[in-house]
């Protein structure tokens, strides 16, 4: 089982998240490119650690919003935002091997569910020939999968499932998991049985080949620590997933 | 001799010189990556457009100035400035292949004196193994090739040169050159003699490989245009340079 | 009757329409200030030039989006896309009295449908006092005069217009009225009448206080002047809004 | 005396240093404007405490830089950084009151030493009749001071002095005073005395009207309280500076 996680999402002076110890953990790290976070330096510096550390580098594409975090949905044309997510990851591969895309925040809600976002990401990674890392059942899988891309489904232990396999809205009630043994326990369970149970207990197949862990919020590297060593304790090989 | 020129120099709804007539007359196309000027749509059809025409493409490399066009110097750590840079090749380097590096504006003219900053643009340019196209005599081509870089040494035909072989100061008289069979002539003579005439009448030897033709004033087609046909006119091969 | 015109639109070194022959017809200027377009430079010279002229001055506000030219919806929360407003239009008063607000390209699209971002204009208008310019009929207009600002309503002589008083869709036949006679027309009959004929040759009530003129196209000037020589001619005055 | 802090030096979602516990300590807040840190949001949250909590707000000005922090010395011309600071001032002043103009990191340390960008920051200030907070024996001082306007002088408790009254550059020992109590005592001696003991042990007269405390580094907020408390413990009245 791969984990990845949000990393670089620092611009300038600022930093987010504490990326020097989930470098520990992960085995694939979302490295922001610039154009909702990250910097060059940041960007030069993350890459170097996770290169020194055996973790892939991917490239975190996003909206052009820096001052929204890329969570702002931006109504951009498809073949502009193809040009900016490619310019994004030709960035990133200044500064080592890019193993794989993975949009951000409304990026990534956006190519779940429209084609033409979606297609946008499609086409950026087809033009070097990498992977994307999304959820199943998406539009954005859909699509990277007819145009022949590898896709690699990812599932999150910390969020509730819907029976139909979605993610519960931030808005609902059950969307998020905070208990870190809960937490633990369904990211086993994804791994080895390749199942989630549902907000309604419904058992859901889910099977993942990528755990997404968060970096951003107080407790994500216990939350994270957590996580990888429940995997190593029920058996499961934490590795980054086969390209 | 190979002709060079900035092309890709607008910015989202703003252009700024004539790339399509440009890329008919040049064999090296600076195209600006996005710190200064360009964007990523702009750069990929400029990169589109100079493959179809055989147009070799570098990286018009600057600092992150969109406000300034990369004209105003800013003192940026030389560590934070090779990544910018790095950063910039590397976006290019996502729309085709990246021929060499030249710096614009402000880091033009810093590097051309300064060690710091020169240094900054030569390690881009080593990590990406990619010529350097900048002028004679000054820091940067020194600091490139005892790099071991490839180093292209470039000339002017419409500036007044020093007897020392700088460039007449713009503040000063003599910097421009604007009568469009007087370019044309000085750069025949650079081609085939590796001379120009300098300010107080010295012959200056000026072995330079690559001419470069201004593309943002009235009239700089025209006066493109008559210096590649002088020097077709003079027998002399125009092309991009040996890499 | 009031003529008004989007300037002071370049950025940096690139320019957008000509500033200075606008400012010799129109009666208000809606003038950028640097989220979508505009630098203070620009907002500076345009301001002291519009001063010089007797032209209002007016906040052309729009989204953060330089690289779009606010052409761009953006799905930013209220509250914060109220205080970007605000903070354009306090960056606009540095340079002189604003007279007015007018939301630009995207904004004043969504605006015109959408309560949320109309709330945005009118609550960071409502902030300085001021009048809101926009089209009659559209949400914005409803909400601002809800609000008890004064509103300015706005029509187009050189676009087609639907039986219903809205605005034939770009992407529709129609669109646009291209001959400078008919546009000027239309002006006339706007101002002197209060009507304006839709598309269908139905005869629609389109009372208005300003009309918009375009700067940034071939033939702009040309077109703006007719429209304010017909007015002239036709006894209309031309002078900004009463406030 | 009065206190000031550096606020608002957030962006986007990254924060910086902690506003809402420094506004229940110091009695002028700069507050960051956008250019090299700030967002609307932002300034707006703090204006609107400042307000609360009857703090003073300054607009903390700076260069066009928001990747190093207005930390990189930028050589823009005079007329155009001017009006980048007007706009800044303007923005600020949507949000409420402005009391005064504080230049921030690389232009503090310019205006301190070169005319240029020193009147860049009076032009600016006088546009809108405010006063000036900076470093007593600057070419900013004395520049502001010759073109009429208020000029605050202010010292810095934690930082070294030369015996010439000048700061010990950050590069040099003795260029901080980390020890709480040292700190405060400078703090109370500037005060009472209007004196600072230098480097070599001169006493070095310091008539300053503020008192400049850190707000982004670990300690900070407890190293404020502790110049606040030792102030009001020797019976000096901590207010704003009368303007």
């Amino acid at each position: 089982m791969d984990l990845n996680s949000d990393l670089g999402e620092g611009f300038g002076v600022w930093r987010l998240g504490d990326d020097d110890a989930l470098l520990t953990i992960v085995t694939s790290a979302n490295v922001a490119c610039g154009f909702h976070a990250g910097d060059p330096f940041t960007m030069r510096r993350v890459s170097d650690l996770a290169g020194d550390r055996g973790v892939r580098v991917g490239a975190q594409v996003g909206y052009r919003d820096l001052a929204g975090f890329g969570r702002r949905r931006i109504e951009v044309d498809v073949a502009e935002l193809t040009d900016e997510l490619r310019y994004q990851i030709g960035a990133l591969s200044a500064f080592g091997p890019v193993g794989y895309v993975k949009p951000h925040g409304a990026l990534y809600n956006t190519a779940a569910v429209e084609p033409g976002h979606a297609s946008a990401v499609v086409a950026a990674a087809s033009s070097f020939g990498l992977p994307v890392l999304c959820q199943p059942g998406s539009v954005l899988y859909r699509l990277a999968d007819e145009a022949g891309l590898r896709v690699v489904a990812e599932g999150f232990a910390d969020r509730g499932y819907r029976p139909d396999g979605r993610l519960v809205s931030r808005a609902e009630a059950g969307a998020l998991v905070t208990d870190v043994e809960a937490v633990a326990a369904r990211a086993v369970r994804m791994a080895v049985d390749g199942v989630v149970e549902a907000v309604d207990g419904t058992v859901v197949a889910m099977p993942v080949e990528s755990l997404c862990v968060h970096g951003d919020t107080p407790g994500a590297v216990a939350m994270a620590t957590a996580v990888r060593d429940a995997l190593v304790a029920a058996g499961v090989k934490v590795a980054p997933f086969v390209a």
